[in-house]
């Protein structure tokens, strides 16, 4: 399984992705969900996947491949536009799953895969895509300013109360550390290291990209203080004073 | 779709049902999703269901139908042993599945359906089972006392914060009404009124039975003061103090 998630705020956007992938629960390893294809003061784009390790691979790894020998041809790295970018993550997963979905089909396995990618290309404003399973896409908007993958629903109440377009950066990373820390709780195949990056609007440079490790003083203290708060606040709520037909409460 | 719960404490079993029914969002109504089988000294059984309403309501009906005419049938009304209450409930899922099931395959509606049941009849522990779409089923043990069907994720991060079978009722009741509110607010298709049960261990009655509608004001202040208790720990959280390469934060 895994767990991405990408905001696209009115300072910055912000992309993280976990990195367990498991073929069965003995067959679980580390790789990392995230690519990024960067140009100085030219693009940011970054590219999050979950679902079929060789699908997802596959489609970044064509984008990188033809963005190092472009010809004549449109690629990743010189596109003019996020939609078009979008259009071309789409288009590469049809193409890999028209290659080896048959295939996958017959052994029964599940080839289905989806993206977000986000960044900016200079001449236009920062953007962030859904691209679906069957390659179609949307893009995130000011009322809905964040996309999941994968395993989303533990993480989506807290985000959900958190993140507006107006959030700031810093407040809108530890809700997404503290969606992570809800999500592995209740999910054991969403796991550790989880990489983040930070892409301040306009300014056509990665700012921080970083991998939170097991050991990590900042997530392991997220992880901390957000059960403890939360069991706080539960004990705070009074309980129901209805007679519930038996004297002895605990 | 639904949310239902059911926990399996030292010290009661508590029950809790949406009841909204959705074919399509403009087809949109309230149904009970909880049922009760009780005679007072002698068995407390209560049924909670997800899934294809004409399913389940078939499945439900017919073991009230058969349980009010038993003839020298076994019923849920007669049988010794809780696991033969789930044998039964399992039975007449399929019974139902293989009379409505084809038809419905062929018009591509989904068929599917789940239970939980629990209570306890006189001779008994109470006890707490999980029936699935294909009629099998398993039992909630001390390692895991308390059983989701439908839409479960969202409102499962703070029951597997808070219920162990150590749990108080009072305690439990307000967990279980936390992770309503969490799944009502990312979920619009789960919805008020609650139906709530609560069953004392080895009183063989039920001792409160309380349906919890859009104004009730215990419900109320539990989704007000849970949002504002997160916010609050949220904020409380340190931001990271990691150098993001932007100056001005937010």
């Amino acid at each position: 399984m895994t767990y991405c998630v990408a905001a696209v705020l009115d300072a910055a956007m912000v992309f993280a992705s976990d990195s367990r992938t498991s073929a069965g629960v003995d067959h679980v390893s580390s790789f990392r969900k995230m690519r990024t294809f960067a140009q100085e003061g030219e693009r940011v784009i970054v590219i999050l996947s979950s679902g079929n390790l060789s699908i997802t691979q596959n489609v970044v790894n064509i984008l990188d491949h033809h963005a190092r020998s472009p010809d004549t041809r449109k690629t990743i790295m010189n596109l003019t536009s996020m939609i078009e970018v979008a259009e071309l993550l789409g288009d590469t997963l049809r193409e890999v799953k028209s290659r080896d979905g048959p295939s996958l089909m017959q052994s029964n396995v599940d080839s289905s895969a989806t993206f977000l990618v986000g960044g900016q290309i200079h001449g236009e404003r920062q953007r962030l895509f859904h691209i679906y399973n069957e390659g179609n896409f949307i893009e995130a908007t000011r009322d809905t300013p964040y996309f999941q993958i994968g395993e989303s629903k533990y993480g989506k109440p807290v985000i959900d109360r958190v993140i507006k377009c107006t959030t700031g950066i810093l407040d809108a990373t530890k809700c997404i550390l503290v969606s992570f820390d809800s999500t592995m709780r209740s999910n054991i195949s969403v796991g550790l290291p989880i990489d983040l990056l930070i892409y301040p609007r306009d300014s056509l440079k990665i700012s921080m990209q970083r991998r939170i490790e097991e050991d990590d003083p900042y997530f392991s203290m997220i992880h901390q203080q957000w059960g403890a708060g939360l069991r706080k606040v539960f004990s705070e709520l009074p309980n129901p004073d209805w007679d519930v037909g038996i004297s002895q409460q605990q």
